[in-house]
C-alpha cells in the first residue's frame, strides 16, 4: 500500500492531503488550491507532523505561484511565506520549508517567468526527499526486527507525520513487507493519543496485527518478557545521544532497559542539534491543559470540573536507556558521540 | 472535613453511600432499604474499593436481618449472602465481610430474636475497625511527609475507597490538616482514571492543592527534581515485599528509583498475603478492553472501529524499588521480610 500524507495534483494544481482530523474515524482528504486554504489546513491541523509541514509550506508557496501573477509576484510571495509560517509560529520544520522555497524567490538569476515552474520542481523535491530519507530509516530500521517479534511502540512516527513512511513505524511497516510475522502494542500515547488515534490507524492500514495498551500497561509487558523491541521516534537528539520525545518515552525506556529490552530510537540526521552538549538544557514545550482534561470516559466527565492539569510536551530520555539510533545512513551504536563518525556524518561538513 | 462512603442511617434503618458513579460530576447519595438494592449498588459500582466493599456487604446482610422475619431467618441469610457474593464475585474483601456476618446467622447461642442486633452491631463494627486500621494509616503515613512536599500519588486511594481516610491519601490528608503544605501530582491513572476521576475529587474536598497530569508525565516531574514522594496503596503484598497494584505502580516505581526519590506503599496489613513468597506468581486480573478503548478525545472516537486492547489491571513491583512499606502498626523499612517482625506481626499468631 502507498500512502502520502500529503501530494501535489498536477491535473488540478492542488494538494491533495489526508485529513487528520477526521482519522480514525474516516478517512478523507482535503483539497487546497491556494495558499490560504493550504495555511488554514495547516493551522486546523488538517496536517501534521514536523517533516510534513516543511513540505505542506513549501507547497503552499507553489500554490501561490501558480495563481495569476500580480504586479509583484515576489513580494506576493514573501507575503505568502509570513502567512504561511503563522499558521504554526512554533513549528521549526514549517518555516525550514517556506525558507527553502524563499531561497529561489530571492534568487535575482531565475526569471519572474520561471519563479513558478522553478518553486514547485523544488516543492517536488522536498517530498520526495522526504520520502527517500524516510525509506532508508524504515530499510535500516527494519534490519533490526525479526521474524516473531513484537514491538512496543510509542506515539506515532508513520506516515501521517512525514510524507510516507515515517521512522520508527516506518520500520515495522518494511519489516512487515519484508514478510516478517510483527505484533505491536500500540501505547495510546496520552493525552493526544497519537498512538490509539494514528498509530493504529495506520497499522489497520498495512494488515499489521496490533493490539492497544494504555501507556501504563507498557511496564508490564516489558517485565513479562513478551516485548523483543522498543520502537520510537525522537523530536530532537542532543550531541551525547540525549533524546527529546513525545511524553512518556523515558519512562518507556527506564521499563525497557531494566528487563533488557532493546530501545531503537529511529530518526533523520536532520534530528540531531548537535549545538546542545546533552538533553537537559532542551526547554521543554508546556502544551494546552485541555489536552489533557479534554476527555470522556463511557460518556461521563473524569475530572472535577475546576481541576487544573500540568501538560509538558516532550520529555528527556538519557542516552544510557538507548541501546541503537537508526538514522538514514544506518544503525549507530552507543558511544553515540564517537560513533557518529562511522556513518560519514561530521559536523561540520554536514550543516 | 468527614467523609463516609458508607454509613448506616438509624433513624430510617437504610445505609447511605456516595453515588460514586456520578463523580467527579456531581456529589450524590444513595439510599439502600434492601439487600437487593445493595446488591444492585455492588454491582454497578455505585460503590467500589476493597475494603468499602466489605462493609457494603455487611450492611447489606444487616438490611435482611431488619427486615420482619419470614418463617426461616437463618435460611433466608444465608440466600442473601449468596446475592451480595455474587454481585461482584472476584472481590475478596466481599466476600470476608459476608461471611464475617455469617458467622453470627450459624452461631446457635445466638437466638433468632437477637439476631438483627447482633448482625447490626457487627457490621457497625466492621465500618469502625476500618476507619480505625485507616487512621492509623494515615497517622503513620503522615510522618513521613514534610512541610513543601510535592507528592506525586497513583490510583485512588482515599477515603472513597474504604469508609474513611483512605490508605495513600489518608496520609497526605492527615498531613495537610496537621497544617503541613502539601502539592500533590494526581496522575490519571489510565485506563478507568481513579486518579483524575476520584482523588482529584477528593484532594479539592479536602482543599489541598493539586494538578492532575497524565501517567506518561510521571517521570518528566521526577527526573525534574521537583518531587519529594511517591505515594500508593496496595491490592496484594507477597511475603518478599513485592507490590500487586493498580497498573502503572511498577512504571512509576521505576521512574521514582532511578531519580532517588522515596517510594511510599501504604495498605493495611491485611493486604499481605504471606502464601506467596514473591510477586510473580499472582495471577493479574485482565479487565475488559471497553476501559481502554471506550474514550473519547475533544469529542472524538479515538481508536478505529476494529481496534482490539489487552487491559491488565494491575502490575508486580519488585520489592527493591519500595523505600517504605506503611501500616496501621507503623513503618516498615527494606528489608521487609525481616523488619516486618519489629511491627509485631507475626504471621502464625496474626492469620
Amino acid at each position: 500500500m502507498t500512502m502520502r500524507t500529503i501530494e501535489w495534483v498536477p491535473e488540478t494544481s492542488q494538494v491533495r492531503m489526508i485529513d487528520q482530523r477526521k482519522l480514525p474515524a474516516a478517512l478523507e482528504f482535503v483539497y487546497c488550491s491556494t495558499a490560504r486554504e493550504m495555511a488554514d489546513a495547516i493551522r486546523d491541523m488538517t496536517i501534521r507532523g514536523a517533516p510534513a509541514l516543511g513540505v505542506a509550506g513549501a507547497f503552499g508557496l507553489a500554490l501561490e505561484a501558480a495563481r495569476p501573477a500580480g504586479d509583484d509576484l515576489r513580494r506576493q510571495l514573501h507575503n505568502t511565506a509570513e502567512l504561511l509560517k503563522s499558521a504554526r509560529p512554533t513549528a521549526v520544520n514549517l518555516a525550514w520549508g517556506v525558507e527553502r522555497i524563499l531561497k529561489l524567490v530571492d534568487d535575482p538569476e531565475i526569471s519572474t517567468a520561471d519563479l513558478a515552474g522553478r518553486i514547485l520542481a523544488e516543492a517536488l523535491e522536498l517530498a520526495e526527499e522526504d520520502v527517500r530519507t524516510n525509506l532508508a530509516l524504515a530499510q535500516h530500521g527494519a534490519s533490526l526486527i525479526e521474524d516473531g517479534d513484537t514491538i512496543l511502540h510509542h506515539c506515532n512516527t508513520g506516515a501521517l507525520a512525514v510524507v510516507d513512511w515515517g521512522t520508527a513505524l516506518g520500520a515495522i511497516r518494511y519489516a512487515h513487507e519484508q514478510g516478517k510475522h510483527i505484533h505491536v502494542l500500540v501505547d495510546e500515547t496520552r493525552p493526544r493519543l497519537q498512538g490509539s488515534r494514528l498509530t493504529a490507524w495506520e497499522l489497520e492500514q498495512y494488515s499489521i496485527p496490533y493490539h492497544i495498551i494504555t501507556d501504563n500497561a507498557a511496564g508490564y509487558y516489558l517485565r513479562s518478557g513478551k516485548v523483543q523491541k522498543v520502537f520510537f521516534g525522537a523530536d530532537r537528539v542532543a550531541a551525547n545521544g540525549d533524546v527529546v520525545n513525545k511524553i512518556g518515552t523515558y519512562m518507556l525506556s527506564l521499563a525497557a532497559h531494566a528487563n533488557r529490552v532493546p530501545v531503537i530510537c529511529v530518526f533523520p540526521l536532520s534530528t540531531l542539534d548537535l549545538t546542545e552538549s546533552n538533553g537537559d538544557n532542551i526547554l521543554i514545550e508546556e502544551r494546552l491543559q485541555e489536552e489533557v482534561l479534554g476527555i470522556t470516559y463511557q460518556g461521563q466527565a473524569v475530572t472535577p470540573a475546576a481541576a487544573q492539569a500540568l501538560n509538558p510536551a516532550f520529555d528527556i530520555t538519557p542516552h544510557e536507556l538507548i541501546s541503537a539510533w537508526v538514522t538514514e545512513r544506518g544503525i549507530i551504536y552507543p558511544p553515540f558521540d564517537r560513533n557518529l563518525a562511522q556513518v560519514g556524518y561530521n559536523t561540520r561538513l554536514d550543516r
